[in-house]
């Protein structure tokens, strides 16, 4: 645990120059500002199409690079960061920067569509893209249909779909992926007020994030959620050795939850419930058994994303069930009070 | 659509008879009772053991027998219903006839363990039963840990795991198993104030229900919920003709739901939310890629089971996305006043 | 094991009759024939179009009911046979009735297409019908393409797709669904010269046989072969009592093969391979690790259908590895020589 | 396609050095030799455990650092590669270094065991060493059982489970980790005799290639071949354009094989079989239905991997069935005569 500082750092991305220059990857990039822990961030970020489709006339397919997708913020380097650690960032706040979002179709990408990797035979479905209107004081996303005069008004709910650090192994990773360093997990947990655990692979950490949402659904169906370039004021923290932390976890003021990332879907819940289980009897001193029975009566599943190149399942346990159980240190208590 | 009627039908399941006269599937059994359309049924169902584990000495591996899982109430021949109906089930009540649940795990069944199809070279984990004290009156179900002193109260939330229809092709289907005819879904969404629609595949549907859960976290991770028998208030009424109902839907106040059944997980997904674009699609007049669309954005996805032959999900689109449109011709709402 | 008898049994199925007097289901169908163990049985099958499909301008989903897919012979009552046997089924021959086979494609149905499990928002893909030439002398299946003069010669490699039991637990699977009854499996495996054994589940075993290939690939990628009726002579005989047979087996004069029928494949594989250590062990007193080991060295594993509710993946290893075990007390050896 | 040279190219790893100074990534190495098409290569790769496991006691969780598994050898940079063309990788001898292979069992690894992705409850299967002795004269490979004295002699095929590239879209992929990229697909068919076809998808290609096997079962089934030191010759050439080469491809005399690594297993499946179907439309001329069928009717599908991060299906089609289509503008052939 890190003592916390007055530091307020504004970080800008390099939005306006080339593009190649942004990050588009977790791992094998050089990081652009480093960042004491307990540092908190004032910066923005890009939408996932780097700003590139802005009518309804701008398809994914004419208009963007497929190398050039998901544009991370940072990569922040994280003093004292070692393998081992987990990092704590804490989103304190996170608002559209524009009062406009979009959704796309894709070729051959989404839920109830043949794939690159669940590859079929099928012409890919219509490519089309909306746009929706962002109500920042009424707090409102409103949904407007191409095909007929269907329009609808939804909360505005806005949370980081990609956040993360470098991966184990040396490994790089596209921005579009998620695993266990975090990255395109596209949950809607990841929303201001929450604190997002994630495992350290290498100096300094590599945190960056991106691919801000107005709102999604679980699950992400068609492959997009309202995409917008988000503001967003964070905390970044540093947790010091400690229990590894193998997938990202996340804590709200209620709730506990676990991550996992994998295909197939069950592969993803196994992961998260196991997680779950370890993280409970950690917390309680429960027995295996007893932490697999009261998690298999307590946990909320919502899916993530069955989308992206691994799907991602969230497991959710209320705290009030593990009696006064603190997680992490009392991390995310102390850092939701700066 | 019927008429509703003033029939108040009590149904007492043959508890205390030979085991082998309950029915353990879906189809393959004469109808115990004829009802019209509209009836109003006070019934109770047993629970998943049949009563047989009573205390955490009682292993499940030990006290039952495998043929006779899961005894199912019904089935129920519902008058006038022929394939291509829909027979909507709405839930008054459901209630623990008992002042205790139990829990459980079973060799080789639940998410976090090999299994008969997930065939690994592992031993089983360890086979353990908790017994839960319900408290009706506070509505709590008190968690009681077996290898510390560990206990918490958690929410009464009583369901039913298990409701459906005979189903097609003349299929005979065991009461463990989920699919396009219902039957072992395992979701906590089946609730009292819920109404279940499901497709007619045979004369009379044949319509039956059990496994009552005081509550169950979602995707029930070891296998078994807080199992208990329970006394069930439900009105059986009859859909004529209208779009087939390919796959069971529940109605609540605030939501439409459609379930899949599948493996991998990712395909009860898919089905779940194919069947909610579809469902959206005829209640709004949107066009495909519209309700793709508008789905994307609203969806709740929560789990729920991981466990049975197959894999549950169920997609929750809030009706007030809808503007206004009425779901199986205003079904529920009728139900719901009775 | 059972004596072997000299009785020929010539069984003709009712094809001319009222079609729904055929059996379309394992399990919940009186017997038709009784045999004894050890019996030679002469029949034929129906093609699993039970002969509507003719020619290139026969679509299935015009000239078939789906209720009415995959008749089968029989079923047969095995006397003797009890729950926890073995039926082991010898192929002497297995003929095409006629110079023609069919290959079609099905809507929503295949393995490079959405599905009704794997449910997604595409149109179907292209209905069409393939005649194939079949000359019996030469053993050659002429592939002749619809939309091009390409003609190709294939080997004639006859075999069953549909070869199973009455499932357990009271169960009745629709002859399209494979699993640990058999049923649908669709191997390429299952050819004359080739022993199956099946764990009997229900007295008298109930077995019946249809679905005849002319030849398939492994995968059965569009999910239709070049489907054909079949002129069939098998020895039906009995294992009593002995280590249960939980999943089909087959025994070739060279190899020991098991199968695996689940979603995802990857259970199918695990099912197969867990098997097959099991086996292995059993025949050669190998300890678990061992018999894991020896397995991971020498099997090999041919796909049998990834298009039917479950998919199915074969296990082979080549005796000669098994050091002159034998398996299934001499089986095999002792209906080949019949 | 490139004009044959006359070099042959000795290359050395440097396997005494810094074990950090190896590849263990496709991609995100700067390349150790740069070959031009057409070169023969002669060189040798290192065992999949940098051969650190030399005797039954050698355990790889003791003896081996995960950072430090199956070691490459490369990257080769191949003159005038470029994004969009496709490198062609003639394996003309592979053989073993040593009388001696060792294969093992790892915690959490392998197909028939809770893994790091399939996450469960239960402990680690036991951790077990095997040394098989090679004869390379005989072309046996002999199996020597832990726990009983069972001895069996396998017949060598030696081959390389890790052949690849860098990836695209920037990223970096461990050695143990199979994809669009190659990687480690462990097939058998990756024997000499065979052309791989790869993708290139960075200026040079940077081919390695590593992680011999003297021999291995179809899924691999406990994670780890008879792995041993290889001396292999290899052609590396260049296909200048044409279409791309979205999926490892292999052909050998007789057969053209496709590729997919994915999980679920069926999504490997499916890729290798689009994959195949779009390569057979491609040299018959075919429709898209008519390639289909031929397809579904030919087509062998043997299991390669069940262990790896993706899952990995080959699907073969003999080229007698294409009627004297050439591949790859004939470059199987012409590397097969040097």
């Amino acid at each position: 645990m890190s003592a916390p500082t007055d530091e307020v750092l504004r970080f800008e991305p390099d939005a306006e120059g080339d593009p190649t220059a942004l990050a588009y990857t977790f791992g094998g990039f050089a990081p652009l500002v480093s960042v004491r822990p307990g540092t908190v961030v004032s910066t923005w970020t890009m939408d996932c199409f780097a700003g590139r489709v802005r009518t309804t006339s701008d398809l994914v397919s004419q208009v963007c690079d497929p190398r050039f997708l998901n544009p991370q913020t940072g990569p922040f380097f994280v003093e004292g960061a070692q393998p081992g650690d987990t990092l704590a960032v804490h989103f304190r706040s996170i608002a559209p920067r524009e009062a406009r979002g979009v959704s796309t179709t894709v070729p051959l990408f989404g839920s109830l569509t043949a794939t690159h990797l669940t590859a079929m035979l099928h012409d890919p479905l219509p490519e089309r893209t909306w746009v929706y209107e962002i109500d920042r004081a009424a707090g409102l996303v409103r949904y407007d249909a191409l095909d007929s005069a269907y329009q609808v008004d939804l909360p505005l709910d806005p949370m980081h779909g990609t956040v993360g650090v470098a991966p184990a192994l040396g490994e790089v990773r596209s921005s579009l992926a998620p695993g266990d360093w975090g990255g395109n997990m596209d949950t809607p947990e990841m929303r201001a007020g929450t604190t997002c655990y994630l495992g350290v692979n290498v100096e300094g950490a590599m945190f960056s994030l991106g691919d801000g949402h107005a709102r999604q659904g679980e699950g992400e169906t068609c492959g997009v959620a309202v995409e917008c370039a988000m503001d967003t004021e964070l905390v970044i923290d540093l947790i010091k050795g400690g229990p590894p932390t193998a997938w990202p976890r996340l804590e709200s003021d209620d709730y506990l939850m676990t991550t996992g990332s994998a295909r197939p879907l069950e592969d993803a819940f196994r992961i998260a419930h196991t997680e779950m289980v370890g993280w409970v009897r950690e917390l309680t001193g429960l027995s295996a058994m007893d932490a697999y029975q009261l998690v298999s009566q307590t946990a909320l599943t919502p899916v993530a994303n069955v989308v992206d190149t691994t799907y991602t399942v969230v497991a959710k346990v209320a705290k009030q069930y593990l009696r006064g159980a603190t997680a992490m240190s009392g991390t995310h208590e102390r850092l939701r009070r700066r």
